[in-house]
């Protein structure tokens, strides 16, 4: 039906289309379906006992509070233990450096409001995270790209791309989404180096950074960046604005996520929280705030690690048995996700139609490269099935992969 | 400090000014001052024990839902319970009408998102909001003002402004916020012929229409305007966008609010609210289903009605006791404000400069006024301050008028 709305849409909802594999991956909602598509972290591990402490104690001690409006920068008792949970990892900052919101991509999305002119190139992994990509569409952004390998971005092409004058980099350095994939502490030195010579600042999205299941932690960008300036050791600089969140180490149900910056881009990311949601629920804050007071988020990222990086193994001993020759796969040592690529000729949406028949479902991986290309990459999550699953869902798939590559049936 | 990010915000930045009033209500923030500044629910009626049967009982039953990531369009029970609760006010659509926002805040900004091109003029109520014009302003809005009165939006001006050509009308028509005006019957019969005549449509925000505390209850422009199609008595036609919220009759910590719309806007505003933060809390939303369903909410509305209404009675009383000549003040039959009108030559500002010296607050007017104007206006919250804090903040008010109006001290 024609409504007084259909020819009123802004010129900015045409970049804001609903994508091919959006549609296909609607059908993988089917109960008895094995989705590897989602990058959901495990029911398993979700404290819900602790919540059910929390939430009544919070109701109980400080309920007129909770149920409020808030301020927009959040829960100071919060911004305050993002502070000192930062300062563990080395990025020492203030509570005016930290921002709340309302899950990662609120953050992506503020700060596309305030940094984006329409035309503006924002310089990204390719592949990268797609969420980005969609929060920043939507002020107008173009994307320039540096390829990707085993080590991350490859800061050998970073340097061109830094010559078309990008507003600033956007690099997921841990266990990247899509990829699975780790920057290098030489790419990160390297990635800083250049940054600085072009004068161009970053963006550090660092959602998975604690969940690490082997190798040595390398320090974040934002750390690197502090000890390359040289003013003070772990000193916060500036140049890199970085954005973690509680969705994959507490829960993304409650939508909480926060934005290390400058305090000017914090002064101006509340200005556009304002408009933009007045704040963040003020209940899950204090919520969030009593659970994780007190050690008990330590304690429970150890059995997260635990609990996926089993699964982790599970599925690349899995890979390893049921996937034809021809596949290869990265071995993220943390995150979410691994990596698929089949062999240039293979089209991975083509393999989803089938594979969804056959109850298993993974995420194609060319939309996750902004200047096209990706066509036989797929994108596989392996925190959130179980054990079981994650045994028949492979075996599900080699057996689609094996057919889509002409081998003998059953093989 | 100078950092790399403070020559590189975008343009629309210019438009997210802080102003000076929210730097002035920056000193309200003191345990001992009586403010009647902000739009904040009375803590004493939030019903904090459902909340704690409400928490346990989801996390118990349905917590590995409640904690992990949902749709975007929202809870699916949660918008089925609000097609169910608009039916009573005679709106009568389907949940593919409803989408879930976090806050009304946010469907103003996506309604923005979606609609406005830069230049794009919205006609609005004059004084209205702010929050839209906060929300809208970032995405290059333009305003046509129509003035108010006693009855809400001065029809007879209408006409002249919807010559402009605006892209949608923007009306609160129940309580409005700031003034506590009504759109009277006639005036909403009047605006929907209007509106269809120029083939502008309409966005009806209506956060308090469930609180009247005395009068007769007037159906929803979104109403009238089916019947004023005639395409089947109470059909939703979508020449309407209604918005509604949680904010008020159950708590505004929780962020939780709805737009109504036709599938096609709502298909949209997905699409935006994707790249804005995914989806609303789905804790939130299923907390909210379950203290809501059963009848709750409209016991618990009924507490509020009684609670704001008697605060409403006293500050009107205490205004009337403690007010100079020459003050004058809407009598609001519902919702959460009312509105001061000073002598023209009196600057609101300067009123509460000295009037947070005596530890009292309110919101000068000027603000809520797109193309000026309204200095000698003041937005005054009676919900949030208990009865003894009404009446010894309108005594303390009263004094600052008197004086600043020349009148003899005491008096």
């Amino acid at each position: 039906m024609q409504t007084p709305w259909d020819h009123r849409f802004a010129q900015r909802t045409q970049r804001m289309g609903s994508s091919a594999v959006r549609e296909l991956l609607k059908l993988t909602e089917q109960p008895d379906l094995i989705s590897f598509a989602g990058g959901l972290p495990a029911p398993d591990v979700f404290p819900i006992d602790a919540f059910r402490e929390a939430c009544d104690r919070v109701l109980v001690e400080n309920g007129a509070q909770a149920l409020q409006y808030g301020t927009t920068e959040g829960y100071k008792p919060l911004r305050e233990l993002i502070v000192r949970h930062s300062a563990r990892y080395g990025i020492n900052v203030t509570p005016e450096n930290v921002l709340i919101t309302s899950g990662s991509q609120q953050a992506l999305d503020l700060l596309g409001k305030i940094l984006i002119n329409p035309g503006d190139r924002i310089l990204v992994e390719s592949p990268t995270y797609l969420g980005a990509l969609q929060a920043w569409s939507a002020y107008g952004a173009e994307y320039v790209t540096v390829p990707m390998d085993e080590y991350g971005m490859v800061t050998e092409a970073l340097e061109e791309a830094l010559r078309s004058g990008p507003k600033f980099i956007y690099v997921l350095p841990n266990f990247q989404n899509p990829t699975g994939v780790t920057l290098s502490l030489e790419r990160r030195q390297r990635l800083i180096e250049l940054a600085d010579r072009y004068g161009v600042p970053i963006v550090e999205d660092d959602p998975y950074g604690q969940l690490r299941y082997e190798g040595e932690h390398i320090p974040p960008v934002v750390v690197l960046d502090g000890q390359y300036r040289g003013n003070g050791e772990g000193c916060y600089y500036g140049n890199v604005i970085y954005l973690s969140t509680f969705s994959k180490i507490l829960s993304p149900g409650i939508r909480l996520a926060w934005v290390i910056a400058p305090p000017v881009v914090i002064h101006k990311l509340v200005q556009a929280k304002q408009g933009a949601d007045l704040h963040t629920s003020t209940f899950n804050q204090i919520v969030a705030h009593e659970i994780s007071r007190g050690g008990f988020l330590d304690q429970h990222i150890k059995l997260i690690r635990k609990v996926y990086g089993e699964r982790r193994n599970i599925m690349l001993a899995a890979m390893d048995r049921y996937f034809p020759p021809g596949v290869e796969w990265t071995h993220p040592q943390g995150g979410l996700f691994l990596w698929g690529m089949l062999p240039e000729n293979m089209n991975s949406s083509d393999v989803l139609r089938v594979a969804i028949e056959r109850k298993v479902a993974f995420v194609p991986g060319a939309p996750f490269y902004p200047g096209g290309g990706g066509h036989n990459t797929m994108r596989i999550n392996f925190s959130n099935a179980t054990p079981e699953q994650i045994r028949e869902g492979i075996a599900r798939l080699g057996q689609v992969l094996r057919e889509k590559m002409g081998e003998p049936l059953g093989l």
